[in-house]
């Protein structure tokens, strides 16, 4: 065993850190300060690539429509409690963070999963029918909601039409192709069929086809959903952290937990 | 005991989510997407306030330039680790974020403290007095590293000219007043007087001297690099799923620990 | 909306705790303390009943068998990682745990798992086929590893025969039935059949025999595992904290990464 | 560089892992498994020496005591909310455990530096001198709540007495000399002069009291309340999942939060 094989045990093509010099994806770090976007530095930095500037607005409305929906979400009540425990601002916002499991944070990862799906079988059938198949061998694997579609508090989630309204405009311009959101589109089209309550797409859906549309692969929904979502948290945390309490419960102490036992 | 407690007991001012409708900072959902960056919308999410272009510039220019520093550091070791270990991809990111403590992360934070001490000793001092007096209080109290000067890697951290050539700009355009600037360069000034080998200025020193001139608290020091360095968590963790290992140890699995027993 | 429904939202049978009252899984603590073993305590918070003094002896000794196997852990190296990065220790135990999923704390869970699916399909088969016919099964599903035998280190793992032998007294004097002993010791001979290296069980399936005899379900084997592992990971949290190292590596500072880009 | 420095970053003597041996504190395993119990092994991992039984009762008595405190305490909340999102049930308790922080899981660990700093006063001042000294020290540093004192819940706490009880027969017997536990009535004594409403010690001042009686040293009281805490924390965090809900919020979904904006 040799030094070589420690360093090949760490090794990465994501930075390069030398004395006195740091690269990120090649690049050395003085060429990227005050030349690229937060926005664009994420893409990089995931995919080693620079976005074009058009990529790079697209990505971002994504990542500014997933920052926040309030205390009811687990995540940011999590935050928000931590905030009050006498941690660091950065545990209170890792308990929160950890909370994005595949129920809370990774719809848009498995809303890829089932556009990529229907684009595989639409290779062979009518895109109306390989969305029928799909959706139908999704209910057969007893998934009940499927990812992306529904809400469970809003009828109609307010950040569907902005959303796609850019993915409509970057199709127009050829930033993207449109070919997971008219997956998305056929979605909604075959669950509302017959319904007289429609069920369309919410934040999930709309980011995902932005993040699918950009060539994301889907396991990378949930983590650019963490980078949105993690600025909410720190909102929600920093402001509890100004509003003194300590040890912060889930309900006011004179509610009392009912007895089960 | 009613609703009405319960409903106060999760008041904010961050967010309004009524069905249909989500307001961020007072502003309906549908006027941000497609409007704001993703780093003016951290500014606005945080500080309850949309900034100038300029200054959105700047504070992106510091969340650029802390996003990465490599498999040395604990934060990136333990994502990478963390992602080896059948954990979602958000709870390999949380792992690493909850290591950026007081040491990893807080820099940052303890340099705005150290710049904010400066500067009121500044009102009845010279500058420099006031630097070599706060210097001195921070040393009697067992500080043996300035927070934000001197690297352990580094002779000259290549974040810091171009971070503070971004600083003299805005100082210049009027979009900031400089007065931390000011004062991070005389705790250089007065580090160096003597020295053979200087201690200048690292990627903490140059951000904190971003978050202060801009009007950041010195608690969201930290807060905001955490949104920063999970950029390059992400990356990372991503990376090395795609490398195949399972749970990955931190050496080679042939090197054996010493026992020190 | 009332209170009785904001108390319905968190009610619970664990404990009950009223002013100056404090019940857990139904018992006043002050018949508790001093009275209960904190193995036995495990046991009754988790199931709602207490062991007799035989069940919670077998389930210690499991406890005990899986708290620490070094720092090649991937649990063990990011406690003490995180032990230097200036966090509380809670933090840093926090960090260890996360990382105890699917791969690294999930084998218990998933080995109890296939050892109910043995023992249904043995209730029409004898118990050697329901093995071959199970594993089979795990094998076509892509299984490459069956949970809880073989281990990449050990030829034999050290704890594997001190366990399964406290099983068979349990067996003897009545405590458990044997059932899930006899299938993993089936597992064990398929695997073994026509082998010239053995695969014995490991760790993880001998506590998950241990954990499936006394009647836990398989979920409660990860969180069983999480209770032993915390143990390790305080010792190694707290030694490292000693040995005064800040913002610990994975290699040491003079190893640098290799540059895959 | 070569394997040896290495093999020297990550020494230990926690644990010896060889091929086909595993030491623990210098123990083969095999010697531990059903030799000893599960509080005496906590003992022996974190200290490296083998309690005698009667202190090994002791440490299990706090650590049963501080096992929960209902969903009101930010951790089990915490870990009830996570185990709703589709997390892995460690990444739940990490959450959770992560909490535990300076105002959740420290006042054990300041109570225990309370007690210190007042038995180094008394060496050259009667006891109840010292307790008058140190607190009002204590008060003048901005200390508004004595740790291990007091409770916003209980007028008296229902863990005191049996656990102090416990105290006194190891005073009796010599398993511990008393010291710490006198110290801690002389604050009771001095915070209850002149009121009408005692302050008695809590279930931190208790267990306080037993862990530096033991000689634990004060940092590793709060490691053994999170050993301790996430025994509670399973047991919420298995009922919730048990209970079917999916990303369960702070309060019933009908209560909207207050918008403070």
């Amino acid at each position: 065993m040799t030094d070589t094989e420690a360093a090949a045990w760490w090794g990465t093509a994501v930075s390069r850190i030398e004395p006195d010099h740091i690269e990120l994806r090649g690049i050395p770090v003085a060429d990227l300060i005050g030349d690229i976007t937060f926005g664009a530095m994420i893409w990089l930095m995931v995919r080693g690539d620079r976005p074009t500037a058009r990529q790079a607005s697209l990505l971002e409305a994504a990542l500014v429509a997933g920052v926040d929906h309030g205390p009811h979400a687990p995540s940011i009540a999590v935050a928000r409690m931590a905030a009050t425990c006498g941690v660091g601002l950065n545990n209170a916002m890792a308990s929160a963070v950890n909370t994005l499991g595949d129920s809370h944070g990774g719809a848009g990862q498995q809303c890829v999963e089932l556009l990529d799906d229907i684009l595989r079988a639409a290779a062979t059938a009518p895109l109306a029918d390989a969305a029928d198949q799909v959706i139908a061998a999704w209910r057969a694997r007893g998934v009940r909601y499927l990812p992306g579609f529904g809400h469970r508090f809003h009828t109609r989630d307010p950040r569907r039409d902005p959303l796609l309204g850019l993915v409509d405009q970057a199709v127009a311009d050829g930033t993207v192709t449109g070919h997971h959101l008219k997956a998305a589109l056929a979605v909604e089209t075959a669950l509302n069929r017959g319904r007289s309550r429609p069920v369309p797409m919410n934040i999930d859906g709309a980011t995902a086809v932005i993040f699918a549309e950009l060539g994301f692969p889907a396991a990378l929904a949930r983590g650019l959903f963490v980078l949105s979502r993690s600025v909410g948290i720190l909102a929600h945390a920093w402001e509890e952290m100004g509003q003194g309490r300590r040890n912060k419960g889930p309900i006011p102490p004179a509610i009392r937990p009912a007895y089960l036992g």
